[in-house]
């Protein structure tokens, strides 16, 4: 890594491997020290996961969400920003193993200290041939690829002559009922009430089906039962078919079978689980039965003291159990991490071990009720729709990001229009038309 | 077309195809007659297709500039609007033919009477190899690929170890010198000035280089020579190298070669020229040489009295010259057909010929740097560039997109950020992991 021609080629490299809340908090910790730091992700941008479903539905733009790493550490001089795809860990040698751009072949970065925060992905326990006909969210391209098929049901169906005649058209299956399907079940049943119901002619965009199954008995299974029931009980009564302890059986391009029944659905999306990044497989430690890294109280991994895995892709037990995959975690992880390379570069002693500080659990429902539980409290309703939104608005990461979605959010109340409504698919040459 | 259930079949149907500038004025002059109007486009958003260069170069994000045709229609209860593909037209039976949804047949919707404003497309004249390395920016989709390429320019070449051995990387050759391809040039080189250049390390932004071609001696060949002279000046000052009167040989993976010299550049953008949707071939009728189809003083087809043909596909003389293809001209034909059906329907006599009131042309070069020619009166600086300003919000279809628009330029401005510069693409599975 040269971050610039000026930087001795004689201090300490940290490589910093994911630009999410994780790896971007760790790299901002490292902020005054002396050393060459690198952000490795895989695009340009830190992405505020949690509100991946707004985008989706048409609530907010890519744009609120999403902050261009090269601007949020561009004041950061010791540190170089890096759009590449890591493919391997060498981590005898210390390299990390990137892409490379122009001859094909990988290129090797050596390192002094390495944080590997790359996340998880979707997973679909096997049956990766559901993936084309049930998109996942996880990046601005999947909730604009969503985008495109949730708007693109409504206007297929008026397209159709008789729309009563294809139920597939506008029936809509969400697999996982964790937060991430329940906000998105919640914010397809809005945007067709609030927003579509007086703009189509042919068909009443509330006649619209919304299943949202979880193998669980119930929904929302982090939260304590009596939320997970309220928020039941709120999505029915606005429509969701909400069918818990339900698994579905196969997924393909007609639709789902459930229970042996098959339901006709052009519009599948799946948020049932996560598996990690192959960080365990590129160092060649020990996963946990998830296949996230194990690692100690410091967030290193055992026989590496100077590698430090952090958020989601890492296994860190408290009480034997792990930690969950939320922001929060990641961030705190990330600026421990940050913190301790800090501390070792200036010769201090090791910090104590990492604590989670667990500030509690939220998931949005409609624009007035959400469901919380914090330090012993729980509740449902608007006061929670409330704190969930001030909190979300605190963990983005720009100012300018904060405004124009606090500013959105109060449009899309206020005139219940989604703007952020477009359909961005690459023009194909009309059928009819010979090339001149 | 069946608007909706309530509305007797026994109604005039009249259809319009295409959601820009010209369909949605004839569509909005329809708004209170006693027929059924069908809006028919490929997307579901209108663009405002002269600030596509602004997102394309980050610094309005798709939303700015595009409304959804369903929101802009949503109110007028007699007009259906319908995401489909035109495939051709039955001039005789009068019925527009479109792809369909469900069984893969096409589908022929009857009118009585019929508006094609399918405008235009790119034209590589007879080199569509060109294509895929030398993309043009008609749509929003376009402008979603030059970002991801103009961005991906600069992070490809801090990916690099050694920039100084590719200048490919960072060449970028607009080749067409109009307007799109001046503002194209211009944001470019500010993109790198104003924007990028603290954020990154092995490299300065500023050592791009953009070259622009054109085939005309002059710049902006539209415009007056002394404007054509100034925008020239005021690139070259910008650092752009200004090409005119030189032709593109050969345009392939490579780069371009231009006057036996080949040019290796990964950036090549083509608003060299465009050509007309196959409205003529589908009618039937005669078209001009550059595949127009000719229409008469009433903007209505020979032989069809009810069928018309508005904006950059319709070739309308003056003088015995077409006029040009700009937005003005697509509004105010389409407002002219829309009133002349209007009042047909409700017997009135047929309105006096289509007149092109001509406001004048403008382009932007520069943040503070406009050329404009009004009424006889010249400008090249800031004022001119004002008044684009003011001229173009005044252009975009809802006040939202003009009210966000305003700000966000206004924030540009100020503090040279450009947050709408995402990289979007859609995730690939890790080269070195296996699938589970």
């Amino acid at each position: 890594m040269k971050p610039d021609s000026n930087t001795p080629d004689s201090l300490p490299r940290v490589i910093i491997v994911g630009g999410g809340f994780g790896g971007l908090a760790a790299a901002r910790e490292l902020k005054e020290v002396r050393a060459q730091v690198g952000l490795i992700d895989k695009t340009n941008h830190h992405v505020f996961q949690p509100l991946l479903y707004q985008v989706a539905t048409g609530i907010l733009s890519p744009e609120h969400i999403a902050a261009p790493l090269r601007h949020v550490l561009g004041k950061q001089t010791n540190t170089i920003v890096l759009k590449e795809t890591v493919i391997g860990v060498d981590a005898e040698k210390k390299l990390c193993v990137v892409e490379g751009v122009m001859t094909g072949a990988p290129v090797s970065l050596p390192y002094d200290y390495l944080v590997l925060a790359t996340g998880v992905q979707n997973n679909y326990f096997g049956n990766d041939e559901y993936a084309p006909f049930a998109p996942g969210l996880k990046t601005i391209a999947d909730a604009d690829g969503l985008r495109n098929r949730i708007l693109g049901a409504f206007e297929n169906c008026e397209r159709t002559l008789d729309p009563k005649a294809h139920p597939e058209l506008l029936t809509f299956v969400i697999v996982g009922a964790g937060p991430t399907g329940v906000e998105l079940a919640g914010a397809i049943a809005e945007l067709a009430r609030l927003t579509l119901a007086s703009e189509f002619r042919r068909f009443s965009p509330t006649s619209l089906r919304i299943l949202l199954v979880g193998s669980d008995p119930r929904v929302l299974p982090p939260f304590h039962e009596s939320l997970g029931a309220a928020a039941k009980a709120k999505l029915e009564k606005m429509g969701v078919e909400v069918w818990t302890g339900t698994r579905v059986d196969k997924v393909d391009a007609e639709g789902v079978i459930i229970k042996g029944e098959r339901i006709p659905s052009r519009n599948v999306f799946w948020t049932a689980g996560v598996k990690p990044s192959p960080a365990a497989k590129w160092l060649g430690v020990e996963a946990d039965k998830g296949g996230r890294v194990k690692v100690l109280a410091d967030c290193s991994v055992p026989g590496h003291p100077e590698v430090f895995v952090v958020g989601d892709t890492a296994a860190f037990e408290k009480n034997g159990k792990p930690l969950p995959g939320v922001a929060p975690v990641a961030i705190q992880q990330g600026r421990y991490v940050g913190r301790l390379i800090a501390g070792r570069l200036r010769g201090k002693p090791a910090p104590r071990p990492f604590k989670y500080f667990d500030k509690g659990n939220m998931a949005t429902i409609s624009q007035g009720f959400a469901v919380m539980e914090s330090f012993g409290m729980r509740k449902a309703g608007l006061f929670a729709k409330l704190a969930w939104a001030f909190v979300h608005i605190q963990f983005l990461v720009l100012p300018s990001n904060r405004f124009s979605t606090a500013f959105q959010w109060l449009r899309v109340i206020l005139t219940h229009q989604r703007l952020a409504r477009l359909i961005i698919e690459p023009d194909r040459p009309n059928p009819g038309e010979t090339q001149p």
